[in-house]
C-alpha cells in the first residue's frame, strides 16, 4: 500500500478515523507515531497527506488523521479494457493489476470460450470486485476508480452497445495471437483513447473476430508466444503505452 | 498447457510413457483418444507432435506417445532479467510469467531492501524453481529453459561478475521509477541483447543505482505509477519489446 485511500463519506470536517487494514498498515508496516504524515487520497478525489492526531497501536488498531488535500488525481488513463470473462481468480488479479497500470474502464463480456460457471462466481457486484480496484489504486498511488461493467450476452453487446461508443476512441484494437500485424502496423498516429479487446483462454472464435472487425477493430499480435490472459493484459498494456510514447 | 514437454532422458527410441500431470492433461483436458496427435517438445530441444499409441484414461493416468520432432525451438529471447530477490511467492509467479513472455536468463541478486528471509525460503535449488520455468514454457509453446542464477552478495556481483558480462549486451537498462527518462530517450538504436534490471519493492537504494550506473546501466521509467514487481516485470518487458519493434 503506497497511499491510504479514504471514501468521501468517511471524512468529517477534514478528519477521518481508520479502524481497519489501513490503520494496521500505518501502525505495523509504516511504523508511524502521532504527528507523522502519511500519503492519503480520497477515492475518486484529490490526493495529499494525513497527519496522525491520535492512534491506538495495538489490536484493535485505530488511527485518527487530519487530512490536507493538495494534488489532483493522476491523468485519466488512455486505455480502456474489453475482456472476455476470465477465470474468476484471474479476474480478481487482472482488476487489481490493470487498475495499478492504469485503465479508464474495464468492460467484461461473454465469449464462446468463456465457461458459463464464471458468470455465477459472484463477481458481478461492486461489493465483491471493488476491493480489487482499490488495492490497485493503493499500489499505484492513484485515486481514480476505473468503471467496471458486465455484458452477459455477446451479440447484443457487440451489435447494440459497442457501436454507440466507438466514436470516443481513436483506436479499437483486438489482441489476436493469429494476426500477422505487429502493433506498429495498426497505430500510425498518436493514440488519444484506445479500446483494447483481449479474448479468453483459447482466443476469440472466428464469429467474434468478425463481429469486432465489423465494429471497426484492427487485430494485432505481440508475438507467437501464447500467454495467459493476466500476463497478456499487462504485456499488451506495455506495448500500447510504449507505442504511444513512440508516436508522440 | 499448450504443449507437452518431455525431458530428453524420458524419451527412448522416439517413444515416451507419461504418468503424471501431463498424462492427466491429455486425458481430462484435451480429451484425446488413441491415435490422436498432441503438440510435444523436448526440453531445450525441438518441437513436434506425439501420436498416442496407448492410454489408460482413469487414475492412474498413463499415455504412451510416438514422438516426431519437426520444428526448431523459438528464437532465443533478446531480454535477460536481473532482479533483486522478490518475495518468494512472487518470484515463483515471475519465473513462470517471464519464461512465458520470453527471457534468455534470470539473474537474481541481493539488494538493501530485500528481506534476508527470502534467501532462506528454499528457492535457490533447481529442484524447487525449475517447475515454474517449465510451466512458463508449457504455456508459451517454447522449449528453451532460461538459465537462472543467484548471487547473494550484491557488491561482489556488481563489481566482479557483472562487468565481465556487459560486453554481450547492446543495452543495459535500469528500471527506476524516479528516473525522468522514458525508454525512448535511452534506446536510440535497435537493441540486440538487453539486460533489464528491476529492483525490489521500494526500489534500489542510491548506492545500488550508483553501482549499476558505474557498470554502464541507463536508468529509465515507464511512468509515475508504482507497480508491484511482478506487474512491473511484464509491463517493462512489453515496453522494451515494443521499443525494439519500433526501432526495426
Amino acid at each position: 500500500m503506497n497511499i491510504i485511500l479514504a471514501e468521501p463519506y468517511e471524512v468529517v470536517d477534514s478528519r477521518i478515523v481508520l479502524r481497519d487494514y489501513r490503520a494496521k498498515h500505518i501502525v505495523k508496516v509504516l511504523g508511524c507515531s502521532t504527528g507523522d504524515l502519511v500519503k492519503l487520497g480520497i477515492v475518486d478525489g484529490m490526493r495529499g497527506t494525513g497527519t496522525i492526531l491520535s492512534m491506538h497501536t495495538r489490536y484493535p488498531f485505530t488511527v485518527e488523521l487530519q487530512i490536507e488535500l493538495t494534488h489532483h488525481p493522476l491523468e485519466k488513463p488512455f486505455i480502456d479494457l474489453l475482456l472476455a470473462f476470465p477465470r474468476p481468480i484471474m479476474l480478481k488479479r487482472i482488476l487489481s493489476q490493470a487498475t495499478a497500470l492504469g485503465v479508464g474502464s474495464i468492460i467484461i463480456t461473454n465469449a464462446n470460450r468463456v465457461e458459463k460457471s464464471f458468470w455465477e462466481a459472484g463477481l458481478l457486484d461492486p461489493s465483491s470486485y471493488r476491493e480489487h480496484l482499490i488495492h490497485g489504486l493503493e499500489q499505484s498511488v492513484d485515486t481514480r476508480v476505473p468503471s467496471v461493467e458486465f455484458h452477459r450476452r455477446f451479440r447484443p453487446f457487440v451489435e447494440d452497445v459497442l457501436p454507440e461508443r466507438i466514436d470516443t476512441y481513436s483506436h479499437l484494437l483486438l489482441a489476436h495471437p493469429e494476426s500477422k500485424n505487429g502493433i506498429r502496423k495498426i497505430i500510425s498516429q498518436k493514440p488519444e483513447r484506445i479500446l483494447l479487446a483481449v479474448g479468453p483462454e483459447g482466443g476469440w472464435v472466428d464469429y467474434e473476430v468478425g463481429k469486432f472487425k465489423a465494429c471497426g477493430f484492427s487485430s494485432f499480435s505481440i508475438g507467437e508466444r501464447i500467454l495467459k490472459v493476466d500476463t497478456a493484459v499487462i504485456a499488451l498494456h506495455g506495448h500500447i503505452s510504449a507505442a504511444r510514447e513512440w508516436m508522440s
